[in-house]
């Protein structure tokens, strides 16, 4: 990969600081809040015991997830969503990729009748919401079956696999990791990468927003989503305790 | 590849019987009914001599779309979104897509002030909806631009690129293209990709249903898609009357 | 009756062509389109194993009906009613009238704790599109009570009367029969009659729109009006195979 | 006409006691109690100097009617529209119905810029709100437009027709004139009627609730319409001192 | 209190006209038209057989109101809530207040698993409804109880104590009892204060709308109140025929 | 006053340890983190170069506040307001307050056609959300016009007064000052004050939740409130740096 300059002087596969601070509020089951550099969202797990209606009786889980920003997380305020009566069609896209992520990370049928609630809400944005998003509620729903398990309601965590996620792009011709809010804003593709610590793809979502790109792009595109994913991971295990 | 039963009969690699009845209703500046096997979708294509506000007095045009399925198109009815009052998240994201792809079709630039309304309504459903309303929406929208040229109101249809769009996906453990409700409810992994008449991609869209997906799954998808997606702009060309 | 120039050229008292198409779509127990001239309607019947709560377990069954027009069925596009998040009242009042008409063709008591839903969806409107869904709906729901008969759920189809519905008008200061939407628009006075097979009348909604109308002039306006029902319900039987 | 027992102990063709409260509230530029026996209706008419979007610059006015219900005006409690967040269908039909109607009693070419809203708010409801609605409005807006005249806007009362409304139907077996709460919930058919001072309709809006009315049936209807309405638009007249 | 001339001519410390009349419409348990001078609400208390989902199986009851305006009580006309599709911040703080204000004069767990809705509906405002509102709805829900006494479905009325209210003001410079619109226009600090007959607080609200008040025209304001509030209960009383 | 237990284990009158954070989020003219113990809002200024339309032309400024609670701020997660489409009552109310709280601060005179969008999102709830949040707001209002005040576009910071909120309580017979989620919930009178660094009453909010209050109590829950906010005021002073 050639030498560019990015606007933060990053390496084209180089992520920003990434910091994930569990127990960051005291209600919720699991509470972290995630940075990715200057995006900052607070995800909580909340558990509750009962499922939706489609559900009852089944004896299984269900995971969902909700996202919002803070008015003023944004350069610009945005106005409040609450106050405009719905959600935009960019909320519930991210909304649903959340869910989607997480149930991929977890088994469903193996705890119980409850529900996990994910709300990502973000207090300050810099690009990258929703990947920081899934990699910090994959903490907070650990944290929160962890709290069942110690409570004995289930008999083991109902992991599947760790689930990270990240964005990719093409800036200025070239392929780069993570983008922050001004490369996203003059990226011509955008990529959102979800994947398992197995390297298994959960989601691949990739838009040309100016030029439309080719295969090979699109391969460097995941060579660096891969790595990056790797690292968040490994980032994910070490705020858990669970690495050696 | 290998030859797998799908339940269609169909081969791995092959569409369903493609359809693009141009000049469907009367009113649209341009209306095709597109027909995917038993999928049935009427895109229509409506200019109007205005851009939103956030484009006023720039220069340029505008495109969207908005995507809506008859309440009994699916085999179960579904609550008319008009009477619950607001669309769904599927809905949203669905319309979200069809625009996004479509605005990389045509070239923003050349044709004034105005806007193309593209919608897509289903009238039956038989999974790929939203890969055939893309497919057809790219007609209805070049159909509506030739009635412009015609009237001399542009000098040149504001053509960037041919665009169409399939589903591909991993049915019983193999790839497979274009697929219908049965193939699509009882799949693996699900990816809608959207590409240009140069081979490149304007979007890809996986998702891991159940079981996460590999690299090389991930590559014999893409080349199922660049495949069919070849022939879908083969027929709309034809549709066209743009083939020798 | 005078001759008069209509735009159509149609005599006074003609209906435009008529087509029932049974079958139109796969899913629904019922499926119709109904043309009169180029007003072209999707009517289904889809039956539903339970009833509105205020029904619960009086053992009769219960109809419904909702209308709704694809934004580009009509010379100028309209907004799309689930984008909006809520339904116009000319659209309550469609639906609220199909509704009530058909529920006058069909015993209630008749059919056990089920609802039929019947969706009345304009993909093309050249005027007296309430009229056409009414007449279509007819057909639909017969079919889907046919299909009821079919499984053994019922012992006979819960029929009281056919039903079909015409509108008339004062074009032009003469009484003319099924109005499309150019003489709609020209018209002094616009009522939609809404009668059974043995000559009675269901609903009768006459409005003056410009000049008020006298007692001959309503005269006139209902026996054009009774005679067009006549014809459509002959059309409707010949549809359904139920004539000689 | 036969003698019939009605539960009101009237004869087939006499109103309940009517009353028209002029000046009932103190803000209105029109305000009137309507009473239609135990039926009690605040129509209010308020003049804006301005017209809706689509009129503006045409040098003409506009009318517009709203309706609502007390919550309690009935016999058991409704929810507020207000809190429900909509305005159900039956609102919405008879809002446009008392619109439409008195749209026809005056020239909206003959008061300028502007814009005269009725509101009819039920107080008390005992059958027969609409038509009590219509009745009252046509003096609050006679009103409103006295107002108008006295402070040289206008050089006259834009008046075409003093209009009123009376609802008939068929009670055991029997035409009726102006349904109270208990006729109308045992009537097989009801009908709405809205006349001018010369004795020409505006609307007329005849339903079948049980059995299917004939035309003889209808006409008896017509009749006792147009009797009760002579004496509406008689007391009407009165009201405002406009008799000898 | 030094002499001020109130643009109502009224002493500082005198109520306007204050009027209570019982039974002023048909079908609610309790119904009264409360008028403080000109500013009149008609108040009905609405008893149901059972309670909020929330109280149900718990044997108590729940007491609740909704408040609205006519949209031409004003001077101005109002756009109709109903129509706007949702309730403003004032009308929700308003009917939340006329709910605790009440829930405080009734003992809940003394009627049974019901709830009393009260409705209080501004037919003309001139300053003042709420305080009306909740002076009228105590009368309008005694009566109710009074009603259900009487059909020995309760042993007892479950009163705890009567409760009144009014608004208190500080108008150039000199504070003010019950404001009335012109007064409550030009004042610097508004308070609404909720007092039982035997002078205890349920809510007292204070806002400065221009200066800053101070300790010692706060105490002036409650004396005020406390004198106006003594007068409501008393006319209460005497309306319900309760004193001597 | 007496000596109690206060679950909290503070004396009568002591605040709970109270931080503001200036500089909290990065995008936001002002941005401050409140915390009232384990109460914590986050409270951003946004400054917009126009004013709503009541006001435009009038060479003023406007000042408006909204409030929201993330869903699992507090111990039982609660409904997203933007999910459910639209504020509670309670929200309404909270943001009206923080409004005219504001307003009360600043001379809406002296800031040109600008808007001061204030928003108050609470993650973490521990009771005194909405005194924490006037009391933060003050704050980041203040930041935002030193930072217009520095750009040279206002010659002075429009201050009138400084201005804060507390609550304070009747728990268990005894008046205690900013009472914390446990007492809050055990109280049987619950009182906001907002006041001026000079003493004067914005607003007084007092509510008996339970058992009414004395004229007694008030005046000693008003002592404590003045004390408490005192404090709070020099907090904010020496946050900005104001004092000595």
């Amino acid at each position: 990969m050639l030498p560019i300059t990015r606007p933060s002087g990053r390496a084209a596969d180089a992520l920003r600081v990434v910091r994930l601070t569990r127990n960051y509020t005291k209600h919720a089951e699991g509470s972290v809040l995630v940075e990715f550099g200057d995006t900052k969202v607070i995800c909580t797990a909340s558990l509750e015991e009962k499922v939706p209606g489609f559900l009852k009786g089944k004896g299984q889980g269900w995971l969902t997830a909700e996202y919002g920003m803070l008015p003023r997380s944004t350069n610009t305020r945005m106005d409040r969503e609450a106050a405009r009566g719905k959600q935009s069609g960019r909320t519930q896209e991210i909304q649903r990729l959340i869910g989607r992520s997480l149930r991929a990370a977890f088994d469903l049928q193996a705890f119980g009748e409850r529900t996990l609630h994910l709300d990502c809400d973000v207090i300050q944005a810099d690009g990258g919401t929703r990947t920081a998003s899934i990699t910090g509620a994959m903490v907070a729903a650990y944290d929160a079956f962890a709290q069942l398990l110690e409570s004995k309601a289930i008999a083991a965590i109902p992991l599947k696999h760790f689930v990270a996620a990240i964005s990719v792009g093409v800036y200025q011709g070239t392929p780069v990791l993570d983008l922050d809010y001004v490369e996203d804003s003059g990226c011509d593709t955008d990529m959102n990468v979800v994947m398992t610590d197995t390297g298994h793809f959960i989601e691949v979502q990739g838009t040309a927003e100016g030029v439309a790109f080719d295969r090979p792009t699109l391969n460097s595109l995941l060579d660096l989503a891969q790595g990056g994913i790797g690292e968040l991971i490994q980032l994910q295990k070490q705020a858990l305790g669970l690495t050696a």
